[in-house]
């Protein structure tokens, strides 16, 4: 186990109703807002609404900018960080998804910075501050609600860059696993893949002595391996969507990967998937991640195969333990497949044809390895790509 | 799953020569501060200097109040309550296990209170403030160091009674596993004891639908379960001392209750036995429990059966849920009996003389009861004594 230093600052405040103490919440920090969303379909469901009225209620002066797309996009950001320098706004409220969110948590950190918040992506510069943000969840998925990350395209390219940082924390996150009951089947899947990606990219590490986080790891797993299933029969089993809810969050608010190393090769193969062609972020891991595993399982037999045994129930073949390690990789492929994931690039109508661009992009022409369980060059990528056809 | 709020802000600084920085982290928040410990331990061990010189290198003016015993006494409380008012004293620093935390968490919360302290213990009051507490940790079983509670005695009648409160929870918890290398056996097995009471106590609910938060919790037991019998035969195994010392705070941080009502009877059951005879408070538990357990296990046979199956791996006989159950029992009394605890009051030379007193003590001469599993009356806490023998 390495040293770690782990502080989640984010209150959660989970369950039937919650969105109504959403004015109390964010009076705490501001009586000005910014109310960052997506679409309609926060006002179909009547969830606007019902934010409104306890922002009216806490007497919260309320700007709004909707219209975040999935990859949330640049160009809303700045968008987002002129309104509040305009207007002399102080706090974010994200009301939906992880895109909602990273594209809130941008804003927030770009308001206080005088150059283009860009820098912060490109590497260029790094947040020393920014405005408190609240979340209304209504997509388990990325995590973003209690976690130190966001992800942008720039339109400019088509570059999407992650950006992690402690300042990017929201304050509060407000989580009503009923809201998720209108979910479209597609979302609920795409946004399993996600949270699933997030338990195995910290899983598949090189540090050793790790039980405790292994542990905790396989129990989220299992937690979302079960609860999906459920949720998709009955969408408003309300005891699946909370656990697939809690669950979500705990797997990306860092706890599972207290002193130890994750990989993250698969979450930036994937970026680049889907910054081309703009596919679900958790259907392109769906596809991405047992490419990886095919790929680079022999690295670590032994943790492919604990994996295999105690998330997929692989009896443990102490003789071969490689076709226990191909077990388990092919269970998780059967379940992505089983709740109705693509797990290939032509079930996505993707052909060869960027292959090489995304290779070429995904590790700087070749001049940088993506992942740490095994650190990936351009070829390692492009025949990961290849892989997954 | 219940709603819940859940928010830990106590900053974990894990890991090899962490000590170090505790200087630094105190700085944050004072430049005065109640330097607060037990006996010797720390001062034979150096790490009493180590604190000290990080202390002295960050400018930072120490007053000293050692002195504090297992089941934390209130005399030394209001000592140190009077000299952080008569100094202006607004940071206290516990170095040292669960009792100097606990001692150090009340003083903290009573140096602004105009009361008696004690009436936070009784009931009477509830803290609205507190000063800052800094932890540095060296015994893994109370998990105090990251926890919103404390217990502490009160030596007029020996009252031991529990506080629970947000403003207990510690500004920051350094951890470093290899200051535990030196602890003896006997303390070792009673802080795993500790440690698995309070994942057990969590465990044993009538919430519905926990399935995430069962799965945590088991998580977390194997983890203690599997490293105690390492760290007993090699004291100086990084590794397993790491992971018991890990597992301990988050089986007390409160992320293993939410959503769920825990049952505390046998955290009250065994007070009134280290209250009285006091006998260290990890094993007393490890003689209540199993009598607990044997009592209630029939509330809810098939939660006893899960727990038989994926904490201590008994096949789940279909057929026969209750021999799965009993095993799992049976398992957990073994368990103990092997890395050297006592399971029955008499290995701890305890006889009948106290049971009706303690009976009466821990249910307010049968006025109330205690645990929520099964509510226990005055009755059921004196035949579990009984059945403890």
């Amino acid at each position: 186990m390495n040293n770690f230093i782990f502080k989640n600052p984010t209150k959660i405040i989970f369950g039937k109703d919650t969105e109504h103490s959403v004015g109390n919440e964010t009076k705490i920090f501001s009586n000005k807002i910014l109310l960052h969303y997506g679409g309609g379909s926060i006002k179909r469901s009547g969830l606007y609404d019902r934010v409104k009225k306890s922002l009216d209620e806490a007497g919260i002066e309320v700007f709004e900018l909707s219209g975040v797309l999935p990859n949330p996009r640049l160009s809303l950001v700045q968008k987002g960080i002129r309104i509040c320098r305009d207007n002399g706004i102080n706090f974010i409220l994200a009301v939906g998804g992880g895109s909602v969110i990273d594209s809130s948590k941008t804003i927030a950190a770009g308001v206080p910075y005088k150059g283009n918040v860009w820098d912060f992506f490109s590497g260029k510069a790094a947040p020393t501050e920014s405005l408190p943000v609240g979340v209304v969840l209504t997509i388990p998925a990325a995590g973003s609600e209690s976690s130190n990350s966001a992800v942008i395209t720039n339109e400019d390219g088509w570059f999407k860059k992650g950006l992690t940082n402690d300042h990017l924390y929201p304050v509060f996150a407000i989580m009503n696993p009923e809201l998720t009951f209108t979910l479209p089947d597609y979302q609920t899947i795409c946004g399993a893949s996600d949270i699933m990606a997030h338990i195995m990219e910290r899983y598949f590490t090189n540090t050793k002595d790790v039980e405790f986080t292994d542990r905790l790891c396989e129990a989220t797993l299992k937690t979302i391996i079960d609860n999906v299933p459920r949720a998709l029969k009955n969408p408003a089993d309300y005891a699946a969507r909370a656990e697939i809810m809690w669950a979500g969050t705990i797997a990306h608010n860092n706890l599972l990967s207290t002193g130890r190393v994750g990989d993250w090769g698969s979450h930036a193969i994937e970026h680049e998937l889907s910054a081309i062609y703009d596919i679900a972020h958790g259907a392109g891991l769906a596809i991405v991640f047992p490419a990886w595993m095919k790929y680079v399982y022999k690295h670590d037999i032994k943790r492919f195969a604990q994996f295999a045994h105690r998330v997929w129930n692989v009896e443990y073949n102490v003789f071969n333990i490689e076709e226990t390690a191909l077990k388990g990789i092919s269970a998780l492929e059967s379940y992505y497949a089983s709740i109705g994931l693509p797990v290939r690039l032509s079930q996505a109508n993707i052909d060869e044809a960027h292959l090489e661009e995304m290779a070429d992009k995904c590790t700087g022409s070749g001049t940088y390895t993506v992942g740490n369980f095994m650190k990936l060059d351009r070829e390692d990528v492009f025949n990961i790509y290849k892989l997954a056809l």
